[in-house]
């Protein structure tokens, strides 16, 4: 129960309120294949993932399936249910490797907030710093993924043995070679700037100077 | 107004809550490279930016700058802090270009909540969801940086002129390219398995056949 009870969900109650929550839980095993719930299934319990790999999906019309999230283990799943109002499974469940799960009643973790909205503003809290440090980590993501793309292209067609310094007169403009690349016009700056910065390369107009051609290729390697 | 109706945090007031939010609601303009507030100010208002760019940043004991995060436009920040007993701000704010602000007195916010402890868990619902969609698209993000890296050392040392179809033999064992190229194992074979589903490579054991080195280089280019 330690790591259920270190989840953003219960780390705000107290030790009275989490004993109340266990008395709510039961252990769960699953195995890879086999169907813990159907889209549209009264929703009573949600869950914690303590091992294994859970795909939630929904099936379309034409018997399609659309995988809607990939459950890992510390994640919990269909809680946001339990704060609705039509509490129903909006997907199917499926354990797609052998799973253990801890299973919660939603009336006793609703009961608990219902008795103390104090908790309830904790919840908030810790959600809202979980979701600034998730759009933080995207961002990264995203600029990680877009300067190796930027790299990629100024690599391209540079041959193994090319010697450094490297010289690379671009043609088009900035805005047009970062549409090309699917990059936001800023953030082609801001990688630029930050080559710049590490001196991998030298940025004068249109001509970049790649400084080093290993350690450019190293770069995006890691 | 209306972009801050639509945020998490707002959507799920009625009309008459949203009009007493609005009163406590007004536009500032902040410069490139003025602050906002300092670490440690106590805190009675939080943040929606409407335009630019803001950092939040902390400062160690010897002075060096640490950036928490980027603020990007639709975001609020500083909202965690009113969720929390200690209400001063836990970040300096500096805008990083003109800014456009919506300021919302906090105590107005949490007395609407106090008030009704259903908007609270519909809010807790909307976060909920917001979650499971940032764990998604950091997931895919994720998958996207790896598949990044996989191809890119496939393709490593494969002139410009080299023919499809193309063999690879790899030495090492799985395990050990992943983690020379900071992929989990389970990842990389999930990347293995997406190209030659997409029809770009064939893996029989350590060979790797790619099928289209045209299509295989455009697959990481996009």
């Amino acid at each position: 129960m330690t790591s259920l009870r270190q989840h953003l969900l219960f780390a705000s109650f107290n030790e009275q309120q989490f004993s109340q929550i266990e008395t709510a839980t039961s252990v769960l095993s699953l195995n890879d294949g086999n169907h813990l719930f159907h889209q549209q299934d009264p929703a009573k319990y949600f869950y914690y993932l303590q091992a294994g790999e859970i795909k939630l999906y929904r099936l379309s019309a034409n018997g399609e399936e659309k995988v809607i999230e990939l459950i890992r283990p510390g994640q919990t799943f269909a809680e946001a249910v339990m704060f609705m109002n039509f509490q129903h499974y909006p997907v199917h469940a499926q354990a797609i490797s052998d799973c253990q799960l801890i299973q919660i009643k939603m009336g006793t973790f609703l009961k608990l907030l219902d008795q103390s909205p104090a908790t309830c503003l904790k919840i908030l809290a810790k959600m809202s710093q979980r979701l600034h440090g998730s759009i933080q980590e995207i961002d990264q993501l995203t600029l990680q993924n877009a300067t190796m793309r930027v790299v990629q292209f100024m690599l391209q067609g540079i041959t193994n043995d090319a010697l450094s310094p490297y010289k690379i007169q671009w043609t088009a403009p900035k805005a047009t070679l970062a549409s090309r690349l699917s990059v936001r016009p800023e953030t082609f700056s801001r990688i630029l700037k930050k080559l710049t910065r590490d001196g991998l390369i030298e940025v004068q107009g249109k001509t970049i100077t790649i400084l080093n051609l290993e350690a450019l290729r190293q770069h995006i390697n890691i």
